[in-house]
């Protein structure tokens, strides 16, 4: 069993149980388990024409899930794929119908015409005014006199189930249902069967092959046909309906039958209405599941010319969720994209201070390089150094269009070239913690303070803290020590970095995939770099001073 | 390619603008494709808090169909398991963002942190107040310092979605966010790996095994376990989550992980609200697939303690239809079954010269029996004649308890015993045949008017018409001319019975599956009982007569 269920004689009530459970009152199922499993509205007064449907089950949301306010008053379910018994759906009818009378909303199988139509007798033998139509919307057989229901049922159930909400009597509700069925056509395609609980599953349908025309009750398609693209597909629906819709305006109701995926059914949605068709269908229903097949990885089409009185039954408000909605179709819309998504390019400036600094720090990098590799290469793919030494290069390229004068805009303008010119995460980390700089200081904050900004950024973004043995670790305590002085920044990061190496759990970033033996001993290269960086910084102060 | 796609590169562009066209412009898209996926509301005028979320596509309805008013501002794409673009992120949060500021609702990913975050820095460095929080449910490793964000992520759009909504400020909006955070945990299971567009499918789990604590990218569980029940594998569920809440009220979040049917998934609702933690479960949002894994046959569970912040959040309006809302979790209600089921049993009375006919039907239909048989195993399974035998001496027992002398109430009684003793369509349709020539008699139709109307019906329901090879070939001219007298009906049965072995196309009924060399040359044993009964009945009313 590769299903979530307990048992297969129990799968229907317990799923119909699951529904109630959460249905706020609104839905009760009448005490006849397991035999009568009829789930009605609570809030019926019977005062308005009562729409019963059913069905076997196994194509959730239907019926059940379309029981409620502005569509059906009861649904009657069967075991999977079976036709409910003449009892249940008595029961149904009864516990529905008042004197505005009762509408049966039946698919054309023979189970349930005749199921459905001995209890309409009974029900009538009892004084009751009961009327039933047969929903036969399937065209993938075109001489077949008796084709059978499947998903343009819901159309039958919107549309009368407004007119009953809106007060009409069952003459006006079974015209305006015989109306739908008149004028619905679908048809469904899919690319593998269903999977009927407690059955092993059927491998009827080769890879690169789709089945046309289909039914809801693992029935193969009239066909099976090449599958190539979802445009193609959609082609073949269409092909198959066109010769049955006249040119005025249409309905489409996409139903998902059961096992496509939403990405798929949006990529359907989008091709139906590139067809042929697509001009014609002035409003859709979903892409959703609505008449499924179990788990089939399938689609179906139904369309319905949309005169005015099917346009307003289709947008009267309905309250249950299954119902997607009957939206308007119209071209994408789109709009254009925002200003600033381009930085603006900051003026150049000089400062030859700063401008000496960066260069000494990138120089500082440069040098670095081949140590870094060598100790990333004991714990990761050994190219620290170089990323480091490429992006040093980088900025030194970049000097003469920086903002050198300018604190603010050069914390900024030094993240943007990070961002552009280094790969991977701590490229977009240091781009991070120079733009956070940048905010800092045109807050007011003086260099280690708007450092610190960008290292709780870069916190908060990374995820990583002290002790996940990362550049963190030596760079909170550099900048820590930053206000004493260069030497006792140094100091400290050198002690964080050496630290590192006693850290064989990494608990972020990419040794955090690595194995406790491979991590012992060897400093984290993120964090030595930091460390030399202020190392060799406190060097040439000193050199400097003497 | 057993999929419904063009092809991997357009398939998420597809898919959003098939979303769009069906939005009724209430939806709009960034004009950055293929680049910039974002997705935007089109009736905002950034008073409020804009709420950006996104990610990689494959999750859907994450995160663009929960765009819209009560939930997110924009949605910002990637393609399908992978991080959108810093810029990406900066087109969203700039064409949404006003004074009020931007909420990001990042899903706990390095990409989607890294880019999120860096596209916050930039348009920070824009001026605009933007906050980030990283999404983390996912409690499959209890020691992971960096947890997934899965479908609790929801819980998060929805509660900080109703506080922008009213106009709450950043701050507000953000803290509640993270209360959220905090407060939530969630877990997965699935049956199957979902297949990735243009990628083979990993058979990775084997028949008989589950996959619990699994991510939303393809990512193995934690752990394989034995799968036998929807119960026990909720159950597994449950002791995963139950050691990370309290004792107070909780919010279930059912998720659909993509590919498992509504039927599985009411049936797990209805196995979390039977589990131990079911007594705490107050409100449950779902089942519905909310934050899907491609087709992933498999769910997740999502818990958050229910205060009154939360509840309010929840239960608030949102426009987007993927949000299934948020339901008051309760005993299934049910209802008792409504009276009339069993029928009244008519009072018995006599009429000695109806019981004769009915007496003399019956053994005509008796002694006709083997023929009958033999007719029918030319064309089906040889067992017409025995049916009806069997049907008539059931009548024949019943008939001291029939209302022999109200024929309206007889006709009904005699449909009932039909339906009781005689199995198959065509009980059911005798049946119906005397039920509605029952209504007629009501109605104050004589004999041959009343069963014509009982004919209508059964044509009705059961869809044949004349000329369908059916009894129908033999009723529909006997009660034409029965007017006239049984000998013109008799001729008339007996001419359209003889008919139907020049119908080699059955339009109805078991012959329709047959082929035409089996059927021609024979009447259809239905059409003969019929006429073979007329013809008795007039040869014995000749005999009386001379």
């Amino acid at each position: 069993m590769n299903r979530f269920m307990n048992a297969k004689d129990t799968i229907v009530t317990e799923a119909l149980d699951g529904l109630l459970r959460t249905a706020g009152g609104r839905l009760a199922r009448l005490d006849g388990y397991p035999h009568i499993k009829v789930v009605v509205r609570t809030d019926w007064d019977k005062s308005r024409v009562a729409l019963v449907s059913g069905g076997g089950s196994g194509h959730e949301p239907s019926h059940a899930g379309f029981v409620g306010a502005g569509m059906l008053t009861a649904a009657v379910c069967g075991d999977v794929f079976a036709s409910p018994s003449v009892d249940a759906v008595l029961a149904g009818i009864l516990a529905v119908t008042g004197k505005a009378g009762c509408l049966l909303i039946v698919k054309n199988y023979t189970g349930d015409r005749l199921n459905f139509g001995l209890a309409a007798e009974r029900a009538r033998a009892q004084g009751l005014k009961v009327e039933m139509v047969i929903v036969n919307d399937d065209v993938a057989l075109p001489d077949l006199p008796q084709p059978r229901g499947v998903a343009g049922t819901l159309f039958v159930h919107k549309i009368a189930g407004a007119l009953s909400e809106d007060g009409a009597d069952l003459d006006a509700v079974a015209a305006a249902a015989r109306r739908v069925i008149e004028g619905v056509v679908s048809i469904g395609m899919s690319l593998d069967t269903c999977t009927v609980p407690g059955s092993p599953k059927e491998a009827r349908i080769p890879q690169g092959k789709a089945e046309l025309g289909l039914g809801i009750h693992g029935e193969a398609g009239i066909e099976q046909v090449d599958f190539t693209t979802a445009k193609s597909a959609m082609e073949m629906v269409v092909d198959r309906l066109a010769p049955h819709v006249g040119p005025g305006p249409l309905v489409a109701l996409l139903n998902n039958l059961g096992g496509a995926t939403p990405l798929e059914m949006a990529v359907l949605a989008e091709e139906l209405v590139r067809s042929r068709l697509g001009a014609q269908i002035r409003w859709m229903v979903g892409p959703a599941p609505m008449m499924t097949s179990l788990d089939m990885q399938g689609f179906s089409v139904s369309l319905l010319p949309a005169g005015k009185a099917e346009e307003a039954g289709l947008l009267a408000p309905a309250s249950p969720w299954a119902w997607p909605g009957c939206h308007p179709v119209g071209e994408v819309a789109v709009t254009a994209l925002p200003d600033g998504l381009t930085p603006i390019k900051p003026i150049p400036s000089s400062n030859p201070e700063t401008r000496a600094l960066i260069e000494t720090c990138c120089h500082i990098m440069i040098e670095a390089g081949s140590d870094l590799n060598a100790l990333d290469a004991k714990s990761g793919d050994g190219d620290t150094g170089s990323t480091l030494a490429t992006a040093a290069r980088a900025l030194i390229g970049a000097l003469d269009r920086l903002p050198l004068a300018d604190h603010t805009q050069l914390y900024r303008a030094i993240g943007l070239e990070l961002s552009q010119t280094m790969g991977g995460s701590s490229g977009v980390l240091l781009a991070i913690f120079f733009a956070a700089a940048g905010d800092a200081s045109a807050a007011g904050k003086d260099m280690p303070d708007a450092l610190k900004a960008g290292l709780d950024r870069i916190r908060q973004v990374g995820g990583a803290g002290l002790g996940d043995r990362t550049m963190i670790d030596a760079l909170h305590p550099a900048l820590e020590g930053l206000p004493v002085g260069l030497e006792a920044a140094a100091r400290a990061a050198r002690e964080g970095a050496d630290a590192t190496a006693r850290i064989t759990r990494a608990r972020a970033g990419r040794a955090s995939y690595l194995a406790e033996s491979s991590l012992a001993g060897h400093n984290d290269p993120g964090a030595e770099a930091v460390a030399l960086l202020f190392e060799k910084l406190a060097a040439r102060e000193r050199t400097a001073a003497t």
